[in-house]
């Protein structure tokens, strides 16, 4: 219980140190076999033939091409094979000797399965218990280092928490198979809370750390196409194991963020009466006439989708709702079907609405969720001003308290969001005179300040 | 201000009797013209030509009964535009005695536009005030009757209040103005609330009336197809003016009680740490095996629309979201087109879910909201089991206590919803054995349990 405090803790020996590569012997390998064979799917995907097809023939220099990937793929996954098979021997004359020397109770403490039921903490509420108490938890291993034959640092992770895991006095044959469970396997942990000597830095849970008693195994993760705790920072390989890639604290944070934003527009909304709608997506024609829309085939006639609540909102008005809201799906067709595949969260979007503009940008999307307003002013658009005013100052104040707000940035590093109590309300002459001033070309500023329908006639 | 308590108040005599005609004298004949264009309409969509195009000619029966139906529709328009000009004569000498007559005090009580600035009230406000207190609304005007030439009964409508309006005390002149306001205007009316004899039985707001002081027109209603105090039972009706058949009451009433049952949905899953997500809608191929699936052109690609958010809940499950909810846009292909233009929202339902099922029903929808929930289950499925019991029971309880619902079943009658405290939870085989006692076929009920994929091979 003391080896770990007597270890500096932190980034230097932390299983988060990132320091060192890879525990998992075979991903590399695997990586390789993959991307030989993306190279082949894409050479066939371009109306070439696959080697194997047209090998007998031996005609031309693809073929020769294909023969010669084909041939390095072979080997390597030959090699990975006779890797694989000595790791299993070696794994399973380790288990033996384990059950030969090991005691019956050291056996019970780690194992696939065989669960023994106790009160499952969350590791949130793990962060405000008191050094001394037992826990069991369930968290992901989100990446190990074995110190000495006898101590093992472990990284556990749930959602947006992470704390650091000690297992020592034990036995070398237990620290060996936890060593073995690949990173992202779930876990369940008994242990307990002790106050580490320095706080731990590469953990959520500074000031607490687990002295694990025993670690059962509830689900092995396998063929992960890279450690999680240090994911690609290229969005096509984000996208390629979105999953995985969802796991990360700081997606994580950027969804608890999302939600607690339409949370709170909710809230504002509903306090001054507004009444929570949805609209129909599909519509017989398309509305708004600046953006384009998707058609859908609708039993043989055409439908479009929505790429606006806008008309169904208004015509609540003229029937009496007086206010409405709505998270409203919608579509935006942006050119890149990768987009269907996984959205970016991370944009802050909340949903779906659909536009079909083809303007060729991944930061285009096509399919996004608005939040909606429509309202009766009974007196004039300024009571609009001040609504939207108070909306979006609402939800500035609550992201902006949110500890998961510091999980994203740590991630993706930003300023701090500053805004007035009183929102600058500025007439838009003013606005024009103050362009002038500015000696900006006015004509074209209020050019741009139009909608194309507007102004293209 | 005595009047109105001398006058038997209720469905006797009240605005809301529903006993006298449609007041507007230009509905009737508006309607038989109406009639005769559809006719017109539908004749030339079944391929025939209309009467203007081939009376020249002279040939065949259809062109002779269509010369007869326009001959018929001119001399109904002839009508409608003499009987027209006589009101709007009649009217124009009414004003002009008015102004003569009139002191500008009692002139300054009615007119069009013109508001004095007050502290405007909602009708649902004004239920909880108390007799004597002077009150500023807007409301529609549902109905009205002019029992004598100084006594006019008006009922005001604002969402599912209404209250009623007694105008007297005031000159004939005025009341007469406030006669020929069509119903549905919106109007700022200023007056005092006092206690009526017997409760107003046809209004909401039972133990108070209002003794006009002023009423001013804000918005004129025109073109009205019925009357909404008595709008139609037939669907098809009701669809083609929707916005008018929303503003009933009972339509209001189901709006709020649909948002109450999301709000509540929320309420008990965030208590439990759910959070909300909003899943792509366009997806690249189609999810489950039995529902058909809408086909968009994505860029000159075929996409789906997302006939449920499973998958993507299913991968936030992977990604450890641990519990996730969604307030899901889909979609149900319906045959009918019509429900694109205004879906059923007294069916209960709360936004788009898409699903192409050809099943040629009225009742059954192409676009539908779901309320989605995934979690995690530490245990075994009892804990969904009981989370749903939850949710259900939280929301019928919801419902229950909402004035609103009582609006609903005036209009729908139905039966109270009864449930238990404790959900019975009946195991599989004891469902079976409960059927078979019961004399069933239980082969084809487990059939029916089972989903069209699960069942068909």
């Amino acid at each position: 219980m003391t080896a770990a405090s007597t270890q500096p803790n932190g980034s230097e020996t932390g299983p988060g140190s990132g320091s060192e590569t890879s525990h998992n012997p075979l991903l590399k390998l695997t990586h390789a076999v993959k991307s030989v064979s993306l190279g082949r799917a894409h050479a066939s995907s371009n109306g070439h033939a696959t080697a194997r097809e047209q090998l007998p023939e031996g005609q031309g220099r693809a073929a020769q091409k294909s023969a010669e990937k084909r041939k390095e793929k072979d080997a390597i996954a030959e090699r990975i094979e006779s890797e694989k098979a000595a790791l299993e021997e070696r794994y399973a004359a380790e288990d033996q000797r384990a059950a030969k020397e090991e005691p019956a109770e050291v056996r019970q403490k780690y194992a696939e399965g065989d669960l023994h039921p106790g009160e499952i903490v969350e590791l949130g509420a793990v962060a405000t218990m008191m050094a001394g108490q037992e826990v069991t938890f369930r968290a992901r291993i989100e990446t190990q280092r074995r110190v000495s034959a006898g101590l093992d640092f472990l990284l556990f992770r749930e959602q947006v928490h992470t704390i650091q895991g000690v297992l020592t006095q034990t036995t070398p044959h237990m620290v060996k198979w936890v060593q073995r469970r690949p990173t992202e396997s779930i876990v369940e942990v008994v242990g307990t809370l002790q106050k580490p000597k320095d706080p731990i830095r590469s953990a959520s849970i500074h000031h607490l750390e687990l002295a694990v008693d025993s670690i059962h195994l509830v689900s092995p993760a396998h063929d992960l196409p890279w450690d999680l705790y240090r994911p690609p920072e290229s969005l096509r390989l984000r996208t390629q194991a979105r999953i995985l890639d969802l796991r990360h604290p700081s997606n994580q944070a950027i969804f608890r963020i999302r939600a607690k934003k339409v949370a709170t527009f909710r809230r504002v909304l509903e306090d001054r009466g507004f009444l929570e709608i949805n609209t129909p997506k599909f519509q017989p024609a398309a509305t708004e006439s600046g953006a384009e829309v998707f058609k859908v085939d609708y039993f043989g006639r055409t439908a479009f989708l929505a790429q606006s609540p806008q008309l169904p909102k208004q015509m609540c008005i003229s029937a009496d709702f007086g206010k409405v809201y709505e998270v409203s799906e919608a579509s935006v067709a942006s050119p890149q079907i990768s987009v269907m595949r996984s959205r970016r969260a991370d944009l802050g979007q909340v949903g779906p609405v659909f536009r079909a503009e083809n303007s060729n940008t991944h930061r285009h999307l096509a399919e996004y969720t608005g939040l909606d307003i429509e309202t009766v002013l009974p007196g004039d658009y300024h009571e609009l001003i001040l609504l939207l005013c108070e909306v979006m100052k609402a939800i500035f104040a609550a992201v902006v308290s949110m500890p998961e707000l510091q999980i994203v940035r740590n991630r993706f590093p930003s300023d701090d969001l500053k805004w007035l109590e009183e929102t600058p309300v500025i007439p838009f002459p003013d606005g024009i005179q103050m362009l002038r001033d500015d000696g900006r070309d006015v004509e074209m500023e209020v050019f741009r300040l139009g909608t194309r329908s507007a102004w293209a006639s």
